[in-house]
């Protein structure tokens, strides 16, 4: 390790993504990407603003922000865009969270907030999931430190309702609640309902997983306008420009074609619901997911070695060799024709086996 | 403010950016802007990058660093790439400065170091221009500090030769030298022949200047391998995918046709010397420059009300309202119509003044 990186740095874990092979015939249900591509508006969209790349993007995303306000019956101020949800998770983490002021958030989440509690020496108090992978709300009331999780949780796809959550929230006033919606878009409930009545609620969304825009960079939050505006304070003070001309003319795009995130998200349901029944059938155990995954446990061979035999076939799925979680494989719904394709490469794996 | 923004972060300053207006007829000459477009290669690479925006961009961006490496005749691990320059310099911050490890600087520089030093609780020590605005390489030498500056300097424009960056690098081996090249393919001379000597020697660069990318958000940076490896570690706890399939797309097409950039610089600085000389004409005060913009003192009125005036005219210049810089515009170098449109307006408001 470089000399020159701070003592403090030189023990970052790295982050390990899912495999992204592409062009070679894989069949990627292991990132928890959308099969379909962005709606055919977002081409013309971007294409609009090549010839002006040349000038600097809004800052402000004003334009994207009042369509995504406009959609979700917000004001503008309500509203923050990002490179990413990622970006703004980091932001928020650093806004309201520090060496000394700690986040409690589930044991098994999203691996990234490991990162940046780590990158920025923020503590993080785990909250262990009950037996079966649901969160026990009532490890997170009054515990007046900043809160965090997604609703529906990664890799489980398990939810909590509306009401667990505003107890959550009402009972840690000094606090911020961080809801990370990502995946609410497939069935979950969206928490914005209690946005109006409560200034420590902020909810973290994306544009990679409904809305087909992983590889565009594109994030937003809602919150009430003063959340809001500590969010830009900070992210003023990092990378005022992060959320480039195309990204916004791509998330404008596919904010005004609705209709499309609506019906991808109505198969990407029908294939969850046939993919749950399917391994069912064939010996799993699998979550009641609310995501664009499945959480699923093999019984008929371990859960990595199943892993390793869908990839010689062409198939990506992700496993964690993590306590607790090994034996389960979170499994991205693609197309009806890609989870046949999986249920296909099942029955002959377990087969051979 | 909100009660629960980290007290830390309250007076966190705002970054003032030149006014956005477009599609008004505006001559831009305030950001430091191409007045060019991006390459016509720019346009069919995006293009191609939208029907898979649904899958996740290369975190790694291995094929832009490959082109970028190939160009500079360098190895890929001797690259990072960033959404924009303000990303890799802010990840250079936190890499090897905090609260006990200042940066030291110019004290007339670029305006977003101060902010990624008040996010970060970076001291700032720094070192006064002479009077002539130029940097003296003796106040770095042996500093035993990380050292940050732009070569050219903006908004002075004024360039340090090779020799005595060699000096400074060479004087504080236990500490990394920052050289933001933002403007260096407008006549200044790239510190990249010392990188092999020097592994302390991080160059930050952009596509926003010289490659008509700025609203792309695509810089990059050099350094020895360990030094990137270093800059790695925390941007993989940061934001792995902050570069975006549309901005890596972008880039590579920039880097193919290298002669449009070449070109347009050539153009730049010949728009550049002709605007020296014209202002000089006209009674200013004006630096020699090596960037696509000028460091220019009126005579015949202060440099605000110029500034406004110039406004009112539909031309757009910087003018900051700071001691020691207060009398001083910074004018971008755009087309050599727009240089001749400022001459006219500004023989004008003389005219009238």
């Amino acid at each position: 390790m470089s000399r020159f990186l701070l003592e403090k740095h030189r023990n970052l874990p790295a982050y390990v993504p899912g495999d992204h092979e592409e062009g070679d015939g894989f069949i990627r249900l292991n990132t928890n990407e959308s099969p379909f591509p962005p709606s055919p508006a977002v081409r013309e969209a971007v294409d609009k603003e090549i010839g002006r790349l040349n000038y600097y993007n809004d800052p402000d995303c004003t334009a994207l922000r009042q369509a995504l306000s406009g959609l979700y019956g917000l004001s503008p101020n309500q509203v923050i865009a990002g490179n990413g949800s990622d970006e703004l998770l980091y932001l928020a983490f650093m806004a309201f969270a520090d060496g000394t002021h700690p986040i409690a958030l589930p044991d098994i989440t999203y691996g990234y907030y490991d990162l940046f509690a780590a990158s920025l020496g923020v503590p993080l108090v785990r909250k262990t999931l009950r037996e079966d992978f649901s969160i026990d709300y009532r490890d997170y009331l009054g515990v007046g430190q900043t809160v965090l999780f997604p609703n529906p949780n990664a890799p489980t796809g398990l939810a909590l309702p509306l009401e667990q959550i505003a107890e959550i929230v009402a009972s840690n006033p000094e606090n911020v609640v961080i809801v990370d919606e990502a995946y609410v878009d497939f069935g979950g409930e969206t928490c914005l309902p209690l946005m109006k009545q409560y200034p420590n609620l902020l909810i973290v969304r994306t544009f990679s997983k409904s809305r087909s825009l992983a590889g565009a960079r594109l994030g937003y939050a809602f919150a009430q306008r003063e959340l809001i505006a500590a969010l830009n304070t900070v992210r003023n003070a990092v990378n005022l420009y992060s959320v480039s001309r195309m990204a916004q003319a791509a998330g404008i795009a596919a904010i005004a074609d609705n209709d499309y995130t609506l019906a991808n998200c109505r198969k990407i349901i029908e294939a969850r619901d046939y993919t749950t029944r399917m391994l069912r059938a064939l010996g799993f155990e699998v979550l009641d997911s609310l995501g664009n995954f499945v959480f699923a446990k093999p019984r008929a061979m371990s859960a990595g070695t199943l892993a390793e035999r869908l990839r010689e076939r062409g198939i990506l799925v992700r496993h964690w060799d993590r306590e607790r979680i090994r034996d389960y494989l979170r499994i991205t719904i693609g197309t009806m024709q890609e989870m046949q394709a999986l249920e296909a490469a099942i029955e002959m794996i377990f087969g051979r086996a």
